[in-house]
């Protein structure tokens, strides 16, 4: 997804988040902000927003030195989410579709994105979730794709949110290999994080190689391009791996939240619909 | 009022804002938003707000060559407001107390302000503010001040609400030099403006000089500051006019209604409240 021009004040929104979580210096803050400002030129529209996400935590690390901003809240994430663990699997167990419990777990997981300005709790918004109706709902593809599929990507998006993915990798009962980002950046998940929500017990984790809060193809590393390319069926979480690749060629299962205006317009739905969504380009579009 | 760090994002909000109304063209929008981007950084937080409105809209004027942008949106306001005042002035002669509801109404007006995200529905909103409780009302001060003074200086804010400001100033029966700014700035009121408004019927029209969205005094003319220094009672309309002057040891009747949370928490009432305060600063506090 490229950038839009109404990204550019929540880019500057996030900073001043971010620098409010990294000092108490005012000062210091400011400074951060008028370096935020002048980096707004160096992202064209053409490029995706989670590109100045990267740009937003470098300048912040280079003011504050702190390499993981979000640890504390990712621990409590991981924690939090790991003590709903045993009442989600009682849901999937007595539900009526058990694929489809999973998918709606795996999506509620994903409000637990410190990224946006909108506060959640996990526990009301994950009941909110579970019930409501889905926007895009293409199940039907997703079933049969998991039908055929041998192997599955499955591309991670934020940490505490892992554990809800692993609830939906047990159900899908096929061998996975876990995403993870190439290092921490806002709350997104690391390899450090999938082994603390315990998807070392169901899945290979790898790097992407990204050191952006998404999958940016670009910035990659060989091997996950390599498995990128290859895969049976690819299961990206989230708002910034839909940023990194609405517009790739291979095709993608997008299960995510939408909690950016901006996003949610992009893939035709509205704020806060949920949506399992398959992207599979045509030859024409492609 | 000095700069805070959440006053950051808005700048960038509304330099966008500006920007889809000066133009259609997004890399016109995108080049002025790198620019908006670059000059963040040559505000300190020991300035007033409105001194980045003045570079915001220097930087659209550098970039479209448009002088006055909200040109037809003056007009219109100027227009409606007229419409409505042959019904304010039933109202104000229905009311126990007549100064009252024409401070009310004075501030009724001040909803028109388009340098906020805030839409405005001037006959929606003003039933609402001429019915609502003020969270700082200083009546007796204003009222007593009113009966003594020979001359008043009266600080216009937005072209439309200097519709409403008109009835105030009929209402104190009083000398008034109503002010407006240096130049034409977001919707504030021009001496053009001002006579559109019927404004030179009622009272002498000067400029300050000021080219910000606000009386920044070191931006005014020798004539204003005189006018400044010397005035018997000063009146103060809205929130930009606020931020400009709410550190001077001279004392002023601030009118506005507080659309913005940082300048409602600077004054010490919530969003949306209503004020009529007067700030008279103590020998200590000079």
């Amino acid at each position: 997804m490229k950038t839009y021009l109404q990204c550019i004040p929540c880019f500057v929104k996030q900073a001043l988040r971010a620098g409010y979580l990294s000092t108490n210096n005012e000062h210091e803050i400011k400074a951060l902000m008028d370096r935020i400002g002048c980096r707004i030129k160096d992202i064209t529209l053409d490029q995706t927003p989670p590109e100045m996400g990267l740009i937003i935590y470098d300048e912040i690390h280079k003011i504050t030195g702190i390499d993981d901003l979000y640890k504390n809240e990712k621990k409590a994430h991981i924690k939090e989410a790991k003590r709903l663990y045993p009442m989600l699997k009682k849901r999937l167990q007595s539900a009526d579709d058990t694929l489809l419990m999973a998918v709606r777990i795996a999506i509620a997981g994903n409000v637990m994105d410190l990224g946006m300005e909108k506060k959640f709790h996990i526990e009301n918004d994950l009941e909110h979730i579970l019930e409501r109706d889905f926007a895009i709902c293409d199940l039907m593809d997703f079933r049969e794709k998991l039908d055929q599929a041998e192997h599955i990507l499955y591309l991670g998006d934020n940490a505490g949110e892992s554990v809800f993915d692993k609830i939906l990798i047990e159900a899908m009962a096929k061998p996975v290999t876990y995403v993870v980002r190439g290092r921490a950046i806002i709350n997104d998940v690391t390899e450090e994080d999938a082994i603390d929500s315990g998807l070392d017990e169901v899945a290979e984790i790898i790097s992407s190689g990204s050191p952006a809060p998404a999958t940016i193809l670009d910035l990659c590393n060989e091997d996950f391009l390599k498995r990128f390319k290859q895969a049976d069926m690819i299961i990206s979480k989230g708002q910034g791996n839909y940023e990194g690749l609405s517009e790739t060629d291979r095709p993608v299962f997008f299960l995510l939240k939408a909690k950016c205006p901006v996003i949610a317009a992009d893939i035709g739905v509205k704020e806060d619909d949920i949506v399992l969504l398959s992207v599979q380009k045509t030859p024409m579009e492609k």
